[in-house]
């Protein structure tokens, strides 16, 4: 059995979660805040409870050894950092480099470092959570699960935008995608459950979270995703505009809006929160819907309407779709916005049971009709656990 | 018999064609160019022959004049000027404010200034092209017969974009659509082809020319369409890129390229021009492609590939289709292009009948195959017949 150590550093926060390999079972997992700050958090959980710790955290390097303290602290997740197999990072951007998880060394590490004016907010963070890991864990292997290499399949149709190829030669301007490690992980579930050869299925994956996406997979491989050449196009999202006419842009220029404030307002100020008026968060704007506000209510069917759009695109330009699948938290857990969405997909051959989508929260399970051309599915995705088995799969393997 | 003039008045062109009416049978049509140089030019085709002028035009006062003297000349269109019945108008924008063709009056006038912002280039050109012809024809009622009208029955799901509704408020940023008039036209004459009830008919037309858009029709009214808050967004066009992760702009912008040449990226370099290298016709694409040229190949793949992908995500939000039109001079005559679309449908119920397709050029023609559970029709487009028509019903109706 081997102790796999899953690590996601952004800047100013830390996610880790011990792995039990080949068993694939959670020994435990944190979260770390406020890095940067006198006022450090880390939350701990275990299956036997929950422990915190408040700590000044100038840094990513204090950040860590936090965590290692709070790992190996009795009732903690391990006995000794030796017990530590290897490490699993997930890093976002791996442009055209990387298709598949790897071993870290310097070439990875150069290839995280030039893709990062492509991810200038995650990348650098994803290589300061490397570079501590490789200073205060000498001993262990240490791999790198990239947010993009699952979308490396796209044909030219799919990932070419209408521009001058220069663009896309020179400044690298293409479709990246991104979610792709839990899209990877649902369809791989999905084939499991449904009994098919996870190389030979054809699935769409909605990933419905704070933010969300959706990919098409034909024979196990990613030829289309909802993200682009950044995580903004796509579904309408929490706080995200996604898809926009992009002259838009050019018009608010024209009305004196600078650069930063136009970035705030799609990427901040918009999706859910800026057409309900409301929260960013779906249970909130459900709650608004359900009390006759307009606004809320008009929101809720722009997602559904943009999320319908893009499932029966996918449909179109997939030879076959075995099944559609829902995850991340609204996709597993907001049972009114799947019938929204899946309650009017029949011209395209999907037809929701809306009694068994009741039915299905916190499980994996099947919410279409019976005899519905295309299955309809919930899988809760986890992207720790396909990063341990990545890990787990090019160390041990 | 009422013979009706109709204008297509641009910044440096106008357009014009005599139909007679209700016999809908053109009498002659024409083109006005470099208006505004003293090198203006004047072709007109009539049955009998062409027609051409050279003469210096200051503006469109002058341009105008030409036309009548032009439209009036031995062997021309009309014996005298009062033979002009009405005039009829093309608008391109005009806003929230109709949604459907009227006789031009003070009102009519104001909402073409007030939406001169959202259509800076068009409404102002569209504008002088009424005023004249008011002066040069006192005695002719006008109509305006606008490029948005058939869009605005979307709802509030299919126009809205996910930002801060003080942008849609403030600032009118919501979907408008274009080629509403080619759109409604050629439903209209898919409804009569296949005889089916036109305010009871689901459609999907496709109007693929230099500029390009498809919209989804419910119960004889539009219910969505790419084109957006301009003629940018959507489908990939001669040269303009279509959808676009709008992060490109910010990224472009952080390159250092100036607002104006972003314009000009997205508006004039990109689309199958960009992509392809080659050209922004069809034509010599497809025979690029047919040689060996990769990029020209990719660019009829992502051309194909969007366009698949806008069918598709149509017949999702639609309840049922009855048939998918092609019009514009690529989806009425090209004939390769229409088999890469329509050849990969049939997920969504579309089988193409390669025969057939091949057998339909400059008439209207059905091209799917029998059992086809949804038709596959092309469709001749003619917005100035269309103009004509709403013109007489308006006035003489």
């Amino acid at each position: 059995m081997k102790s796999i150590l899953i690590i996601n550093c952004g800047s100013s926060s830390l996610k880790y979660e011990v792995y039990e390999m080949p068993d694939r079972r959670s020994l435990g997992k944190g979260l770390i805040e406020r890095i940067g700050g006198s006022d450090g958090h880390l939350t701990q959980k275990t299956p036997e409870g929950k422990t915190e710790y408040d700590e000044n955290l100038p840094d990513h390097k204090a950040a860590m050894g936090l965590m290692l303290k709070a790992l190996t602290a009795p009732g903690g997740i391990l006995k000794s950092v030796e017990d530590i197999a290897a490490v699993g990072h997930r890093v976002v951007h791996g442009g055209e480099d990387y298709s598949a998880s790897v071993i870290i060394d310097g070439k990875v590490i150069k290839a995280i470092e030039d893709n990062t004016e492509l991810a200038p907010l995650h990348n650098p963070a994803n290589l300061t959570g490397i570079r501590e890991a490789q200073t205060l864990l000498p001993h262990c292997p240490q791999a790198a699960v990239w947010d993009t290499a699952f979308h490396q399949t796209l044909s030219p149709a799919a990932y070419l935008y209408g521009l001058d190829r220069r663009l896309y030669e020179e400044y690298r301007i293409r479709r990246y995608g991104f979610h792709g490690t839990s899209h990877r992980y649902v369809c791989g579930e999905a084939a499991r459950i449904l009994n098919l050869p996870p190389q030979e299925a054809n699935f769409i994956s909605c990933h419905l979270g704070n933010g969300a996406s959706i990919t098409a997979v034909a024979a196990g491989k990613s030829v289309d995703t909802s993200m682009g050449f950044t995580p903004l196009e796509g579904l309408v999202m929490g706080t995200r505009s996604g898809d926009l006419d992009p002259a838009i842009l050019l018009y608010l220029l024209d009305k004196g809006l600078s650069k930063t404030e136009i970035n705030n307002e799609l990427n901040k100020k918009g999706g859910m929160l800026g057409l309900s008026g409301v929260s960013n968060d779906m249970r909130d704007i459900g709650r608004a819907a359900a009390e006759g506000n307009r606004r809320a209510e008009e929101a809720l069917e722009v997602y559904a309407h943009r999320i319908r759009k893009y499932i029966g695109g996918y449909t179109a330009n997939l030879d076959r779709v075995d099944a559609v699948i829902f995850t991340g938290g609204i996709g597993e857990n907001d049972i009114p916005m799947r019938e929204r969405i899946a309650g009017r997909l029949k011209s395209i051959g999907i037809v929701l049971d809306p009694a068994r989508n009741k039915e299905v929260r916190s499980g994996p399970g099947i919410i279409s009709a019976q005899g519905s051309p295309i299955t309809l599915l919930v899988v809760p995705t986890n992207e720790e656990l396909q990063i341990a088995l990545d890990t787990y799969e090019i160390v041990f393997g």
